[in-house]
């Protein structure tokens, strides 16, 4: 199959990825010679090159991706190369945990499984990974209380629990957990968000991500890198509410 | 781990638990204290004690995620405690079936491997499940017949064949199963559709759910267990046609 | 368990199956008997029976499925009942390569791997499947100048990386290689929609399909396949817009 390979640009590739200490290349090309071809060339070797978003934050919409469609057999290979673009052991360990919530609890048990394996292999100390109860980041009170009372009288009524833990668990816990930046959430929840369809969830997510720090340009080529592992009808579903958001904030 | 975990807290699932006969903890702790911490605290020691809905209903709603969503890693746990919950092996058989036909036939084959290693280890009797073809429930045959000329009238031309086996297979056959109650296949259902995003088919379904006998309550709290198991986002985009469904049926 | 299974129409079903050369039975049957009842009768002797859409085609439906909501552990029965049916080993490694893009590049690596595990079993030469970059069909340009100049209006601002390659990796690459028809192509992409759900992609898909030569009972028929393996409720929240589409055309 490497004889198919342009030797040419196969060269530059190595040259890029040794300059980024990313891994060179998966472990085991594919079967298909399209499908390796489209996978050095066009994944690795082109997109993960364009500037606009960095390879530490193209790994962490990667990640989110397969956490949040539970595509666990790439989940080594990513996470290697996630470690090697700069995202700490800690940040993966919080990814993981924020996926939990926003993607449904078994993606994140699995995930933790095959990073479990992966930091073992890399002689990664889980005992300094974040603890359970570190002491949280300051909380914007005035915004989580009108947040939280917009949520409380649409459903307050009709899902109590819901309403209850959305506050407990996910606003004045999960988000102020210092282990990963509130930026790097966001762009976790939104690529999560676009990886399962979630359209009518991402005006506030996207919003939020902005808030927080996320860029046009980056958020833009956030798209770029969920069209190739969330897939092209996904993006194309997210970019009308992607574009309306962007119009909307610079009214 | 364990020394991060909360002495007290755990001392009270322990008692909780052994009250129910609910397994004790998950086999094997997270590697990350924050999702191990969550997981026994936040899930089995809070949200499954919650009132509003039954540890049975919980295990029917979480087998019904997991399976819905093919995540098959999570099924020998909750499978267990399901059983220790009160879900009969049988029941357990026919909701498998159930979503062959509401999620996917993929997702059904491969949660019936995870379901006979599990019953294999509790050793239970596979030649007692509920029978290929047993006698059916009595249909309610005006409803029935109301039901399928809607149908037919809408999509009669566009897909004959759907038409044909949702009569045919699902209503005049998988419905009527005795195996599982219709309360509890709408539970199932509902769930399923919750999982994978599919609001579009809620307000049908959560209306025969409540007809089949689910209280407003049940499906208020099914919503909280849902949140935790299909995530966040599902439920919010979930919430606003259960908010529209409870209003209706009290006008 | 066989014991429960209706010899006469188990028998009708080996007649049938060898008639076609299809594969008789799932290797293992399911341990519940329903499901395995189910299986035999409706699914494999019953609907992959239907006319209206020939078991290659069923096949590629029924792949398009397995591999776009990475349901691997059926891989390797319908892959063999695929090559059976009439489906190349390269048409394969086309569909997998082009549910890359339109599913998300994990799913593909999966399948990738099953597909190569089945080749190997039947002895086929993957030294044979499509090269990397075969020389292309020949495109419309018209009309891609066209599809192209809207794409670029709507989203080039919000996301050019996205608009970028949907030209160049997608509509003057992927759709153009020569080793899968562009009427299966469609007939895959159609497919995988409707299995994750992503009903605002139909419309376009569709159209483009029936202009690639699908047939208006062929894509009916394919909703019934569908019904199956895709699971009823996204069935019945893709009807509409089919329903839609056939109308349309025929103004």
């Amino acid at each position: 199959m490497n004889s198919m390979v342009n030797k040419l640009a196969l060269g530059t590739l190595l040259v890029c990825a040794a300059a980024q200490g990313a891994p060179l290349k998966k472990e085991k090309p594919s079967m298909t010679p399209a499908l390796d071809h489209y996978t050095r060339h066009l994944l690795l070797g082109d997109l993960w090159q364009r500037p606009g978003l960095s390879p530490r934050d193209r790994s962490i919409v990667t990640l989110s991706v397969l956490v949040a469609k539970n595509q666990n057999h790439e989940l080594p290979f990513y996470l290697k190369r996630a470690l090697d673009s700069g995202v700490k052991p800690g940040e993966i360990a919080e990814l993981i945990v924020h996926l939990a919530f926003y993607s449904g609890w078994a993606n994140a048990t699995a995930a933790d499984a095959a990073a479990r394996a992966v930091f073992s292999e890399r002689k990664i100390d889980v005992a300094r990974l974040p603890p359970a109860r570190p002491a949280p980041l300051p909380l914007d009170e005035k915004a989580e209380a009108a947040r939280a009372r917009g949520v409380e009288e649409n459903f307050g009524k009709v899902a109590p629990g819901v309403v209850q833990y959305t506050t407990e668990a996910l606003f004045r816990d999960l988000w102020l957990r210092p282990g990963l930046a509130p930026r790097d959430r966001s762009l976790v929840t939104v690529s999560a968000l676009v990886a399962n369809g979630q359209v009518a969830q991402v005006t506030y997510h996207l919003n939020r991500a902005m808030d927080n720090g996320l860029t046009e340009q980056q958020a833009s080529e956030a798209l770029t890198q969920l069209a190739f592992y969330a897939g092209w009808p996904n993006v194309f579903s997210a970019m009308p509410v992607f574009k309306d958001v962007f119009a909307k904030r610079k009214e």
